[in-house]
């Protein structure tokens, strides 16, 4: 396969009416919602509540959740299924792995409902399950026909989860988009309205990279791991949330970058500034690994070489990621420089 | 997703050197060939013997094999894992399915060892999962890199097996390649050789039709169903061989399709006597099935619409099927008329 389909994003203040999908589908949607969702999920042929998070995303689980769906989608026709996904993160890596496997590939739309999963995870159609207590490791590259950008599913989630959301935002600006780091840089509005208005560029600017290497075989989509390195080893083994490890690991990334020689101190400095101005959890105490924490979480992670090498991004300059293989000694030695391991 | 990537057909006397394949490579392997291949698989980076059959594509089981095969591919690097892939159909739908999900898709290699599989359901990229006692609900199109056609391991099988091999090609000629079908008919060599020296050509014929709707979108890909309505319901409710099912089913087409005067009586009669001289299993009583466990069968097939609806393929001349929406009772009548109905 050599091609990847781009979604059609449709933005608007309220849900779509369940009417807009075939009689045949299926709502899969995080049951934390029910009471915010009322009475709409009835609208659906079918519907099925999971509980967000990780455990969803077991391989361990999986046989259970789709003996479960195909009961309550018996019938349904094949052509005409459509998969419906409402939630965040975990809910759409699992409900797009079932649409992409049920009858070979059905229909799929996503309405993300927490900012990360609508900035970032929504797009380019990475799926995922876990095995054991290693994430991901299975998957498909299954992008929805449709994502629903919900404004009133959106907003108001609160400053934590807007900051999450935020953090991926200004991840994939300083990767790929110069112009909406900018915009970003110069905006007084408040996170969750910088949020909504930045939401297309920000969609366009992951969707950009993802168009050139869709399947991540070219090195060049993983340039939207900047930060994941560090932020994956503090999510594993410190268990913060995706979007406050990443913007940790943006801040390891960008000083290993200026170390190198490779990003100007002047932007590392104004860089830095925006980062901690825009997400508050930074103010906090830096959160630290041991060593054999961080050194494991390295490799646990399926971008990881035998060999210990390590696929690693470092910024050139604001809208220029650039993925270098490093050693993991290398790693952990400036992971050590910079304070991130407790002694 | 718009196009399907073509597999590298290779034809050769023995089994390829492991060696040809990475040092990163899994064989996945029917461990009722362990003897057959000797010491072939230590030179693999990793291996997993499976037991071969239906009990092995169970989404229940599926967990577990993942979790055992994670542990023997620890280490491997996620893009220079090559996955091949030795067995029949179900081996083969199941290790075609652990690659195209392992790590979003490692590369796989197809070494089909039933003439089934070598003449079928290696090309074309279909993966296969069962949910409890329906097949096929989960899967995907994720061709081979490579297919390995190897003379050793597919002669010798046996009449029994050659002759299953056989009613796929035979099959694939009646729907897409008359020339193909002359060719049989005309040809005086006993069926292994018959199955080898035309096996380039049947796989051209299948894939003619696959390039065409990669994704069986168009009902196009679904004229490789000919005779696999009846077939499917003989495998599910008699336990039929699936080269023997789809033998009885042609024959049940065909008449069909001559009984509504799509297909000319003299082509029919000549159809029929090539089908009956080289599948000596259609010599036997015709199996027959109790009017519901047909209509359950029918129904539980995924192919089915919700309205009782059914895609049957019928026969109009050699090397054009067509496809024909019918109705569940229609079905059923032609089926008791033709004596396929036990009281």
């Amino acid at each position: 396969m050599t091609t990847l389909s781009a979604s059609t994003c449709r933005f608007s203040a309220g849900l779509p009416a369940a009417r807009r999908f075939s009689q045949y589908s299926l709502l899969i949607y995080d049951r934390r919602l029910k009471t915010q969702l009322g009475t709409w999920p009835q609208g659906f042929g079918a519907t099925y509540a999971v509980k967000s998070g990780e455990t969803l995303k077991s391989v361990d689980a999986f046989a259970g959740h789709v003996t479960q769906i195909l009961k309550r989608i018996k019938g349904f026709p094949r052509g005409a299924t459509t998969i419906v996904v409402l939630g965040g993160g975990s809910v759409g890596d699992f409900g797009g792995l079932v649409a992409s496997l049920l009858w070979r590939g059905v229909k799929l739309v996503h309405i993300p409902s927490t900012w990360l999963a609508a900035v970032d995870s929504a797009h380019g159609g990475k799926t995922a399950l876990n095995v054991g207590n290693l994430k991901n490791q299975l998957g498909s590259f299954y992008p929805a026909d449709e994502v629903y950008l919900v404004r009133r599913l959106l907003a108001g989630q609160g400053s934590v989860r807007a900051e999450q959301g935020l953090s991926e935002m200004l991840k994939v600006a300083l990767v790929s988009d110069a112009t909406l780091w900018r915009e970003l840089e110069r905006s007084s509005r408040a996170t969750d309205s910088l949020l909504w208005s930045h939401l297309p560029a920000a969609i366009n600017a992951k969707m950009s990279i993802v168009r050139r290497d869709p399947f991540e075989k070219k090195g060049l989509r993983k340039l939207l791991n900047l930060g994941h390195s560090l932020g994956h080893s503090l999510e594993l083994a410190r268990g913060l949330a995706h979007g406050e490890a990443v913007g940790w690991g943006l801040l390891f990334s960008l000083e290993w970058s200026r170390e190198l020689g490779l990003l100007k101190a002047s932007e590392h400095a104004q860089i830095h500034k925006l980062l901690t101005a825009r997400l508050s959890y930074l103010a906090g105490p830096k959160p630290r690994l041991s060593a054999s924490e961080l050194r494991n979480a390295l490799l646990a992670d399926k971008k990881r070489l035998q060999t210990g090498q390590i696929d690693f991004v470092f910024l050139k300059s604001v809208g220029q990621g650039q993925l270098r293989t490093v050693g993991l000694m290398e790693c952990l030695k400036e992971a050590s420089r910079q304070g991130w391991i407790r002694a």
